[in-house]
């Protein structure tokens, strides 16, 4: 048991939100500040990509049983659905069978957490924005505007959950020894959306994360609940296909024309919709401490916002609050070591991740299409069925495993060193179901047998 | 000729005095920022650690015809002193005779500028706080705290030169597309004084950079005019050997007999001083864009900061003068052309010198006293006496060459991949000097023509 304290959660996006409920649950007092209106109140703003919820994040969800509830508002994806121009649609299925991630979205989740984490006892302070925090006292500091009035509000933790421009975390750069980094991609994105048919059905197939991959562009469509998808196209900013090219209807339908004419069909107001809707931008950042000794801590994309290419953005945010609720089992009310040990604990997974959806956008962009790509798949996905214990492929170990993402980058390099050799087999393209390959396979893992 | 503008210089160090001659000498009205009093009426700190000017900061002070008063404060040192415990001090020489780079108090320097800058018609107003700049009017906000009032001053072009923790740049960081990283080492230095002799005269060879290698901690002294050395003493913060264990007055006099023993003869008040001078960080920070349109510009360590290890930090701050006048004449009132072109091609030779800097803390702690290292660096000095047009050692290439730091980065590289080769010939400890080891050499740069 902990002793309880007053806790103030800056931010009441998912990982605030269930954060407030872990820490409700265990007897605590706990604020939530969000400097935006309540989600619930308002309509949602357009430039969101939906959620792919995964193992990960359903663990965290069912260790406070709430997982049910959510489950209820969540599509089950069991594939990729790839679009090409050349040939008819065909599906890759992401893992064994009755393995999926789950398309959620993100406006519709937020609003049930913040509905399940009041239920639970929190305290939700909307249009309340936090300009300062004093790192040692565990004080915030609220007001209107940055030059005016603050109102300092005194607690004994303070836990950033406010997003890749974290004021908290912001206070904390000012630090000697605070690393910090923030680097944005040349590609951005824009959101749109395919409505349901009239009769309420889904214009594809409804239980795959649909892509059309272009090189270096692509667009996605998530399904929704009601019938429709959210989907998002990725452009670079600048270059012949890019965002600044794209500045008049008339290029854009002729853009979508020649790149995606069955998207076309779907979309009736694409046009007009995608000049409405604002382009964002995706950023990495990593920094150094995530707390600050016993009172104040950084958790989610405060501590660690990554690119959305591998769908983990919620769920390595989920993993922070499952790693910290373990901490506090093990330390009860030593908050300085449940801190020192989140920290040391997150940090490396939170790199790896940030590292291996950097280099997803490539993969997802371009060699989802690849004829290359798809024949090294379908040999990892038959070594594995042959000896699942020795060659977990990366994107399951990522996706469908608890195990580690440090882990999953470094054996992931591993193995895409093998399958390098492995593709430079001569013949491998007319015969791979063999002996020969299946032991070249086993004799690369066995110089390394302690990684698997 | 460019028509005269109004502009503010935030920042009154090197580079920003420097910078207000150049501007100052085009008839530009220049007023020059500082939040700390005027460097010239108070003491320095007892946190600097002296300056190297090389032939790259030479230049830029010769383009306004300074460099010879500046010499007058300047000691030439042609050689590292190695102190070693297990032999006699020895001298590594750094260039060919005549080469050498200069000692110079930053203090000393720093007055001296301004004097020269107010002496050219540029204003300093210093105890002056510059809290925000509108980027896009070029408008600084100035007021004693940040919470208090402030005074917009309008100018026509603004220059952070604010150093490594500029409030410029952190304005500018709010925007989207500001890629930023800040890293500090966990190597931290103080600063202590060797003094003069009682007849004024130095107590070690006067034109040297004495070394004091240690592994991963080091002791360096630089010459001052009035016959002092500046010292300064690199430590781990944690570990073994670290700031950290250094806690008591005991603890720090049995540190330094046991490994540096001829520096405690030299230093009277060593132990006193430890305690009274500040342990001070070491930090990278590298940021893209330096400019905003025609209005605003980073320059220096506002825009690059690096560690010190290769003597460079002033000279690379100076060298983005020397660029951006090439500019200004080149584009004369073009400011957006002059700002873009000057992010452009200093920003790769910023990063190659934080690259080169960064690496060198190995070279200057732990390999200048190794046998091996030693010994390739005899074989690169024989090479490049006998290919002068071949091979430029790479400390030569960034202190006595003005080529660019990128190149000097991707060749000294390519030198290094030569010289492991070089170093695992078979008897190379023996026999070196034969015609062996030079075609050997040559060959391998025949290879890669293009690089020499």
């Amino acid at each position: 048991m902990q002793t309880p304290k007053k806790i103030a959660i800056v931010g009441s996006g998912l990982v605030g939100s269930l954060l407030a409920i872990y820490l409700r649950n265990r007897g605590h007092v706990v604020d939530v500040y969000d400097r935006r209106p309540d989600i619930r109140k308002v309509e949602f703003s357009g430039r969101s990509i939906n959620l792919a919820m995964s193992p990960r994040g359903w663990r965290a969800l069912e260790a406070v049983g709430i997982d049910e509830e959510i489950k209820k508002i969540a599509i089950p994806m069991d594939k990729r659905a790839i679009h090409t121009p050349d040939k008819p649609m065909y599906y890759q299925y992401y893992g064994k069978e009755g393995e999926a991630i789950y398309s959620i979205s993100r406006g519709v989740l937020n609003r049930r957490m913040i509905d399940l984490a009041e239920a639970a006892g929190a305290r939700f302070i909307f249009n309340s924005k936090v300009w300062d925090v004093s790192l040692s006292e565990a004080t915030v500091q609220v007001g209107e505007s940055e030059k005016g009035e603050w109102t300092p509000n005194k607690y004994d933790l303070v836990f950033g959950a406010d997003g890749a421009f974290s004021r908290v975390r912001h206070k904390m750069q000012r630090q000697s020894m605070f690393n910090y980094s923030q680097h944005f991609l040349d590609v951005g994105y824009k959101e749109l959306t395919i409505p349901k048919n009239d009769d309420g059905t889904h214009k594809l197939n409804k239980n795959s994360l649909h892509i059309w991959p272009r090189g270096n562009f692509m667009f996605i469509a998530l399904p929704n609940l009601d019938g429709s998808f959210t989907c998002t196209l990725f452009l670079p900013f600048k270059g012949e296909n890019s965002f600044e090219v794209l500045n008049s209807e008339a290029k854009v339908a002729s853009f979508f024309k020649e790149f995606f004419p069955d998207v076309v069909d779907v979309i009736p107001n694409l046009v007009e919709d995608f000049f409405k809707n604002p382009t964002s931008f995706l950023v990495t950042t990593k920094c150094y401490p995530w707390t600050y000794k016993d009172k104040v801590a950084l958790i989610g994309d405060a501590a660690h916002a990554i690119v959305p290419f591998y769908g983990q953005g919620m769920n390595a945010g989920f993993e922070d609050i499952t790693v910290l609720n373990d901490l506090m089992n093990l330390h009860n009310d030593d908050w300085s070591q449940i801190f020192k040990s989140y920290q040391e604990a997150r940090k490396p997974n939170a790199d790896a991740i940030a590292t291996l959806s950097y280099r997803n956008f490539m993969e997802m962009s371009n060699k989802t299409a690849d004829e290359n790509f798809i024949l090294r798949k379908k040999i990892e996905a038959w070594f594995y069925d042959k000896h699942p214990e020795l060659w977990v492929p990366l994107y399951t170990r990522v996706t469908f495993s608890e195990r580690s993402y440090a882990e999953a980058l470094e054996f992931g390099d591993f193995q895409k060193e093998i399958m390098d050799e492995v593709m430079g087999l001569e013949g491998i393209e007319e015969d791979w179901k063999n002996e020969e390959v299946e032991q070249f396979i086993l004799n690369k893992l066995k110089e390394k047998e302690h990684l698997v």
